[in-house]
Order: C-alpha cells, then sequence, then structure tokens
C-alpha cells in the first residue's frame, strides 16, 4: 500500500500550494524548466533545499546523495549519478550557480569520521564516503574519538573538497572563468536553523543572519 | 555572489516555517532522523518531494537523480551515490517503503529517447541513462521520432526497471520478503497535477486523485 | 653495453661540474635533500627542467612523465606515481613552490587531439591523456583535422586541467590556503626558447622574457 | 609570484646554453625527437640525468618518479605513467636503451626499508612503493632497524626488480629478443660522485670509473 502519510500529503499540495501555483505549473511544463541555480544537497530528511530556500517550482535543480558530494571527473568510469546531473545542469541547463549545501549532524559524514564498519558486503557508503578522504588532510588529527566539533569541521572541509572537484570538470572551469557559472558553499545548522555562507576570498563560513541568535561558533552552528 | 533569491528565500523559510517548526528541528537534531520512506526523484526543479508530498522535516530521505534512476547491484565499481544513499537508509534508517518518483516532461527520459549527441567529452548523461536501456526492449520501435506518448511509456518503464534494479540489492530483497519494506512507483505530471500510483498487481499507473479532471489516458497525464 | 655516449657524458660531468660542486653534492648526502620546488614535466628529450632553468643539485624536485600532467586524487587506485610523488614532495619535503611545465611540439597532447590509435593492445597512452579529456570541453571543437593553434591551446589548456587537479589533493589545499605552498603553469617554447608563464589572476601565459623576439602570439609559442 | 630563482635560471639558461645550442632547439622543434635512450630515474633533486650524463637537448627521454621504479604490466589499470611513457618510449620513439637509474640516499627506499607511516590519508607512497616489495624477499631479514648497507642492497635490489618488471612488456620483449632494445641497470653515489653500471652477466653493479677514488665497497657507493 502506497503510504497514507504521502496521499494525505499530496492531497494537502492539490488543495493549497498547486492550487495557487498550478499556472506556473503549467506554464512550466509547456516552456520546460530553466532553473538558474544547482544545488548539491544531502539525502538527509532534515534538509530539503526547496524548503530552506522557500523555493517554488522551477526555481532550483537539485541533486541529492548522501553527505552532499562532488566526484572529481572521473575518466573510463561507468554510472556517475552525480557528474551526470553535474554535466545536464551546467550544459544542457546552463544554470549561473552550483550551491554545495552540508549540514550539520551528517550521519555519513560522523560514520565516516568514525571509521564504521560497512552495512552490506557491497560497502556502498564506505566507497562513496572515500570520495572525502583528502579532506581529512585538511584537519589535524582527530585521535580515537572525533569530537563533535572535527565533525564539523569536516563537514566544512567535505564541502571544500567538493568545491575543489567542481573545478576538474572543464564545463565547470571554461564557464567559471567566462563569468558564467559561480560556485558556492553554504551550510545547514539544523537545531539553530543557521545558514552559514561560504566567503570566496577567506574560505570561511559566515552566518547569513544572526539575529537568531549567535552561534557558539562558525564551527558548532548546530 | 551567494544568489539574492536564495538569501529571500532562507530568510522567508526563518521567519515562517521554521518559527513555527523550530522544536521539530531541535528534536530531530538531538534524536537525529528516522524517516520511514526512501524517495528516489528527479533533479528537476518542478518535482519537489517535499512539495508535491507537503512532507515535513524528518518525513522523506531524499535521493534525486537525472530521471529518478536505480542502477543494479553492481561488483567492484567505486562511486556509486545511489546505491549508497540505498545501502544507508535500507541498512542504517530501515526505511518502511521505497517510491521510485518518475514525472511527465523529463529531460533526461527525452534525451535517451531521441539519442542525442553527447553533452561533453565525458557524456556522463549519456552513461547513466543507459541504466534504463533494457526497458526500451519492453515498448515496442519508436521509429525516427518518438512521440510524447512514447516517451511518457518510456519514463513509466523506466520507473519499473529501477524497480526491478531495487531487487538486484540483497538487503532489499530480504526486506521485502520479510514484509519489512515495500516498493512503489508513481508518476507526476506537472501541468496537470496527477499523481499516478503503480498497483504492484496489475502494474498500471493510476491517479490518486481524479477530480481534478480526468487525465486524458494514464499514458498523457502531463 | 652500457651506451658510450652516456659514458662520456658522465667523464665530462666528473671532470666540469662535478668536481666544481663537489663540496654541494658531498653536503646534500649528508644532510639530504630539501628543494623548495617540485616541477612536474614531460618525458620529452628537448624540455630538461634543470638545464631550461639552469639548477643546480638540490633545486628542483622533479616528476616527469608523459605531457606533464596530475591526475585528480584517486580514492582506491593502485599505482599513482605521480600522485605519490606529489604527496612525498608536499608532505615530507614541503615545497613551496609547485611548477607544473608544458612545452610546444609535445608528442602526448598532439596525439590526443588527434585522437591517433593505440599504440599497444594495453593503451597505457591513451589511458593516460584521457585524465585531460575535461580539458577539451574548455576549447571550440576543432573539426576533424586539429590546427597547430588547437594543439597548442590544449597544451594550456591541459596544464589548468592540472592545476585543478592538484587542488583536489587535500594537503596541497591545506598548503596552499595557509599561504605555504603556491601552484604555477608554465610553458616552454622549444624552437624560439620562449618560456610563458600563467598570470594567476587573468589566467593567461606570458613571455617572462621578450628581448629574443616576440612571440607571434602567445598561443604560438613555438 | 613565479619563483625568482627559476626567472633567473631561466635568464641564465637563455644567454648561456640557449644561445650556444639555439639550432639545435629550432631543428629538434622542426623534425621531432628521436632520442636514443630512455632513462627511468628518480624525483631526487640530487640526480638530474641530463646533469650526470652532461646530456644535451633530443638525447634523453626521462622518466622521474619516485624511486626510479617500473611497475608490472597491469591489465585493466586506469592511469599508469610509468608505463604509458615506458610505451611511448618504445613504440613510438623506438629507442635503443633502457636504463633504471638509482641512486643512493633515497628517501623512497628508505622509508620502505623503515615501514614508515602513511604521509596521507590516500599513502600514495605506501602503495608505489609496494611495487617493490618482492625485492625484499631476495634480501635477508634486516631486523629492527634497517643498517645502511640493507637500504643501499634495497635500492639494487629494487632496480632489478624494474628490470624484471620491464620483462613482463610484451613490446619490451619482442625488441630486447631482436636485438634492437637493451636494458640496464644504473646506480649514481650522490657523495662520491661514482656511477655503478649493471654487469648484466653477473648481475652486479660495478663503478664505471675508479681513479676518483676507490668506492668503500660496492654496496656503499655513496
Amino acid at each position: 500500500m502506497f503510504p497514507d502519510s504521502l496521499i494525505a500529503g499530496y492531497k494537502s499540495f492539490l488543495g493549497d500550494r498547486f492550487s495557487r501555483e498550478r499556472q506556473r505549473y503549467e506554464s512550466l511544463a509547456t516552456t520546460g524548466q530553466s532553473p538558474e541555480v544547482l544545488v548539491i544537497g544531502c539525502c538527509d530528511s532534515r534538509v530539503s533545499p526547496e524548503v530552506i530556500f522557500d523555493a517554488g517550482p522551477g526555481e532550483l535543480f537539485v541533486v541529492r546523495n548522501v553527505a552532499n558530494i562532488v566526484p572529481p571527473y572521473e575518466v573510463g568510469g561507468q554510472f556517475h549519478g552525480t557528474s551526470a546531473a553535474l554535466e545536464f545542469a551546467v550544459e544542457a541547463l546552463k544554470v549561473k550557480h552550483i550551491v554545495i549545501m552540508g549540514h550539520a549532524s551528517c550521519g555519513g559524514i560522523r560514520s565516516f569520521a568514525e571509521k564504521r564498519a560497512p552495512l552490506s558486503s557491497g560497502d556502498f557508503i564506505g566507497k562513496w564516503m572515500s570520495i572525502i578522504a583528502p579532506a581529512l588532510d585538511t584537519l589535524e588529527d582527530p585521535g580515537e574519538t572525533p569530537s563533535d566539533d572535527y565533525v564539523t569541521r569536516l563537514g566544512l572541509a567535505a564541502v571544500e573538497q567538493s568545491l575543489a572537484n567542481l573545478m576538474t570538470f572543464g564545463s565547470v572551469r571554461r564557464r567559471v572563468d567566462a563569468g558564467e557559472l559561480q560556485l558556492h558553499g553554504a551550510y545547514f545548522g539544523i537545531a539553530s536553523g543557521h545558514l552559514l555562507v561560504r566567503d570566496p576570498k577567506t574560505r570561511r563560513f559566515e552566518a547569513v543572519v544572526s539575529d537568531i541568535g549567535t552561534p557558539p561558533s562558525l564551527l558548532r552552528c548546530d
């Protein structure tokens, strides 16, 4: 049975947002989409990009994978879902912004920091998270038990890694050089609601809005 | 510069949903997530699962890739983002439902049907979409120019393909057999707002709500 | 038989440079090397970094591979000679500069541009050169027969690709961020003797010395 | 800023060697290179093959990796820089000699003998040096702390290993059998300036020139 909660939610959507935005959906179906922003976010159930950015239909092209990771350009590989979505967004849709959006309390980042045992014989999570292995080299040794601070900083370092990996795609580099595409890093603190945005000059993550209470430190934003 | 529209949207989220749901976000940050549903949806900017199912934080674990595809279980591969997310959702979060959610007017499906030229030298989209190649064999030959009907049916056949691919994962099969996990197919018509859900017995996709106007045909739901 | 030319050359080295620099060699053998510069150059017999930079013993740590390529950080691979040398230079020797040094008339670049048939069943050259495939996406389509200009621009784009790939190594990124390491691009025109150096702000390659005759254009430096 | 020392060195090269050898550089740019010798040397800043063999432009095709290693022919691998260079030198340039050139005080050899901890999370050096693991089996057990003698002998055994690995390439074997290609081992003592060359019959390394002072022993040539 299709989940009742989804049926109920869909009916609520029909009666509320869809009836209000119906013309926009109809128009988007006719003209096709032309979003200006690609968000690469996490699968986590608490960090929907459309919710956090209050985005309407047609605004965000959204990739969601575990821990919002971009792998480097890989030659010879087969099924690279994220690279495929990136290629489509950049080459076909010609988005103007790419946002790598990390978040606090990320299970993927934490399990990688804690070097947990594989979940299955395929160890897909272990292989996938290993894309951020080089980010470890930008941080000090966490010792036996990584602190919360360390896990947060690893999350930010992983965003940085994905930004570097983005630049290994020729199509991204060409458009960035031409001033047609901008790359951004962001980080959402689930508990506090803080959104941190990376300053491209200093490479620091700074809070967009501070009057909801100052985050204890930029490194402990949740 | 971080896009103004995202900053504005985030402030709207802070003042509206976040202030209303703040306790829920705080609680979810403390207890961690425990969503019951994994949705595998498309990156398309018009089909946000949280919007269409009016879902709150913590409800949906969401993978989004081009054309909402699940690859078959692959031995020896490296960076399988969707398989990693699937493994995490099934083994760590123990979700009870997986929804493969297709949609009308999917650019990935259409470009595959039309065998378009590669977008870049890497041809990541071409390689990625080739996962649904077996779905072609379930349909008649579309001739030179695939009709809209054909593209819609290919979209539905691709959902069917992904459902079969899900069953190539031992952990999925085991939990389905134990009655702990259900697999679903769904399809959203952007223009009409129709949601079609796959009947597991007949394998037909049927409209959940019909009083918004009957879809011209189940295969032309948009 | 060991080649006579090498024996003769060695004797010349012994009688000339070694006798003049003997103390330096002895001292370097005792203290170990501490070069400040890593050069990643091509195997080509016409572009010895020590000759072009008139460098003495202990000055340049030199990797030479076909077409002076740095692959992106790769997880799970086995025998990555260039990544190993990079790791050693950055982490153990703590070099302060990395120079990617391209050159005109590079056989590797040309064969890649011309999509030549594999040299052997292993096609090691083809696989190796495919690391620069994304650089193709930064240039226009060369048509059937790539022009000399195109091959030159591909050589410069390949240097740019390797600089992007360097930044996927966490240890490189950390030291660049800390101001302890600088990355450079350079290009040597064999016929004219011109050395072009990349301006990190404009990403253009400019001649270091121009009074040996102006290069016809920055893109035709040989 | 591009290193001043390199700019100064380049100007010295322009005024001295390049002005003397300009015709040779111009001619080599026109006709292309046709070196007869491939040298596989170490990245070490103290062992430039062009310096030690006083070689002019066009004479030596030079691969430089950590510890002058040739991996065995590998099926299915991706980015084998040294194999690619070897293939290019043998199949395209048809070199007549390959020289594996080891040297005293090699940091790669020593770190392998001492089983040092990884330099980074990728452990590229560890993986790379493991190519010479079989050479360990040709030597006695070094005990806890490998002696200098042991490290020297491991360096020579590693050259021997690389010579064996060269013969795993069909194209090398074919040309060696046809008398068109010769394989050589050499070893440079940095402090003393001694060059040892391997006698293919006895497999012993013997000094080319002895009147610069007898090396204390063939195994302690530095």
